[in-house]
């Protein structure tokens, strides 16, 4: 395996070109869907797909869901050069998701320049995102003659059985920005991290698995790893928007408070409405539901969740998921190496500071 | 087989009930996606699923790829009240499209109504079209005991060849919509049918051909029937708006010229853009491109096509398809009520006033 992560993204990009190229012609049309019945528009697909998904992944992103897969095929004892194509799978999963959430979410910015539907237009967008839940499944069709046609079939049943609970989380998610006097439980919350992240965790984990044939309860342990370490990963998110903001509470900027502006519901937030005094919980409410936030009350919802102690409890959840992550594959024969990455993996989802 | 094709309505609705009822509750989101890993949040998705996917369904649709499926069924020699379940797949497909094709084209209306993002927000609505992408999907994975490996492999394979061609026909639409000047000649018009509706046609018989075991030069047939038809349909779609459009040009409504005011490069107008005179052709181009349109505007451009033999060409074009479509299932061994269906289905899609 190469020596640091960040040396298999430029090979992960590669790969990613082999099925999407930056310039599309009717040969590549062709070879990928298959013949057209008359005649396909080369240029019009350029515009549709290949624009899109190059810019969005041209500005940035660690491809760790592909680098994890690499590491699970290493662990299992392959060589990760040979299964660069289907790390792009869950790769090009997450990018779809990413301009399709944005839409959602009606997001301004991504990855520090507007979000993809300002640049082409929702319609393209929006289909480019969709494109991209299917066209990674295409690869394991694709590879007919390598791959066995029972490790196909548990892979597309696997990816079927996850792309589905993914958009379960989706929606409690959007359900729960959307009305305000909702009632979330901890254990909701948490699954709707763990359907919404931690299912494209557990495609990582599973076609690593699947395609290098391990016993299902091999399969089942590398998932639950990947399913808790990306629920620890976004609660460690919501943790940091609150200590980001909280840090740089004098100098109020348009990162400052995001969660909070969003009325977004995060595990902080349940936190407190359940141990603060029914005022201030009422009062927490109140501001997440705004349209508009000032600086001053996106601080006063901050100060709430601080004074309920949410953080430490946030944190606490965090570091418990993380613990439970790597139990969770304590049992499996990996080597060292594989060992030390995938305990980094769930150290850095906590320990991360941007 | 029920006498009219119409029995089969409520029976196919209530197959999708069966997936996906209309009330939700924890006990079905288990037995459908599994057990939660922490705690499901059933009224999260019962607003967003269960409530938009309803609100379209019994809104009508003829559910005539849950029909056709049905029909070829029958042909094949299969009852097909065994295989409702299935039938369900095309059906909640099509209509998971719909969501998200009225938000990409930004509809004001569905069905009579207002158009699903404008009542549960362009959010709730776009997670449900893209949930009814993956839950027909699902059935497969759930019939494990009736179905055996190789046929659950095939039909995934098949879909996942059809869903990545549906996003490339979706692709090519929207862009010749953005861009002014594009240049379509007819058969990449024909081909972005045979893509964006012709896809869900072939779904609904290669399926049918599947989960029958039919051998593959059957499944090409019908395949091929399914298509064509889809595509004819589509020109027909097209001629009847501007035909609609000229039968009532005095009294200008909001469903007057359609097709104009939203710029579509429809048959009629590629045709009409090659064989008029060059003056008259930039006219077109020009109402095309106009934002808003007055409604003597869209009676010009409807008058151009008309005078450049549009209706006539394009009607041409959709009989021969129809032609080709009952041509390509000739030497099957139907039965003569199937054959009987079968035809009507080509005569409805271009003769139909509504």
């Amino acid at each position: 395996m190469r020596e640091t992560l960040a040396e298999w993204r430029p090979l992960v990009d590669e790969a990613i070109a082999d099925l999407v190229p930056r310039e599309i012609d009717a040969e590549y049309l062709e070879r990928f869907f298959g013949g057209p019945t008359y005649e396909y528009d080369p240029d019009g697909i350029q515009r549709a797909l290949a624009d899109p998904l190059w810019e969005l992944l041209d500005r940035g992103g660690k491809r760790w869901r592909a680098v994890l897969f690499l590491v699970f095929i290493e662990g299992f004892g392959e060589d990760p050069a040979e299964y660069l194509r289907y790390a792009c799978i869950p790769e090009i999963l997450h990018n779809g998701t990413i301009i399709v959430d944005d839409v959602e979410d009606e997001a301004a910015k991504r990855r520090g320049e507007p979000a993809l539907h300002h640049i082409y237009g929702q319609d393209i967008a929006l289909n480019a995102g969709n494109a991209m839940y299917f066209l990674p499944l295409k690869i394991l069709t694709q590879s007919r003659t390598d791959l066995p046609a029972d490790q196909r079939l548990a892979a597309y049943e696997m990816l079927m059985d996850e792309l589905n609970r993914t958009h379960l989380g989706q929606g409690m998610d959007i359900h729960w920005h959307n009305e305000r006097d909702v009632q979330i439980t901890p254990e909701q919350y948490l699954e709707m991290c763990a359907c919404k992240t931690g299912c494209l965790g557990r495609i990582v984990a599973r076609l690593a698995a699947i395609l290098t044939d391990q016993p299902p309860e091999v399969e089942r342990a590398v998932a639950t790893y990947a399913e808790l370490t990306a629920v620890a990963f976004q609660i460690g998110d919501d943790i940091l928007d609150v200590e980001n903001s909280l840090g740089r509470a004098g100098e109020f900027g348009k990162e400052f408070g995001n969660d909070v502006r969003e009325g977004k519901k995060t595990l902080l937030v349940i936190y407190a409405l359940a141990e603060s005094d029914p005022e201030t919980a009422e009062r927490l409410r109140e501001i997440l539901a705004l349209d508009e936030n000032t600086d001053e009350e996106v601080l006063e919802a901050l100060s709430i969740l601080e004074d309920a102690g949410s953080i430490d409890y946030a944190r606490e959840r965090a570091l418990e998921l993380a613990a439970e992550a790597r139990a969770a594959i304590d049992g499996l024969e990996f080597d060292d190496e594989t060992d030390r990455k995938l305990r980094e993996f769930t150290e850095f989802v906590i320990e991360r500071d941007v």
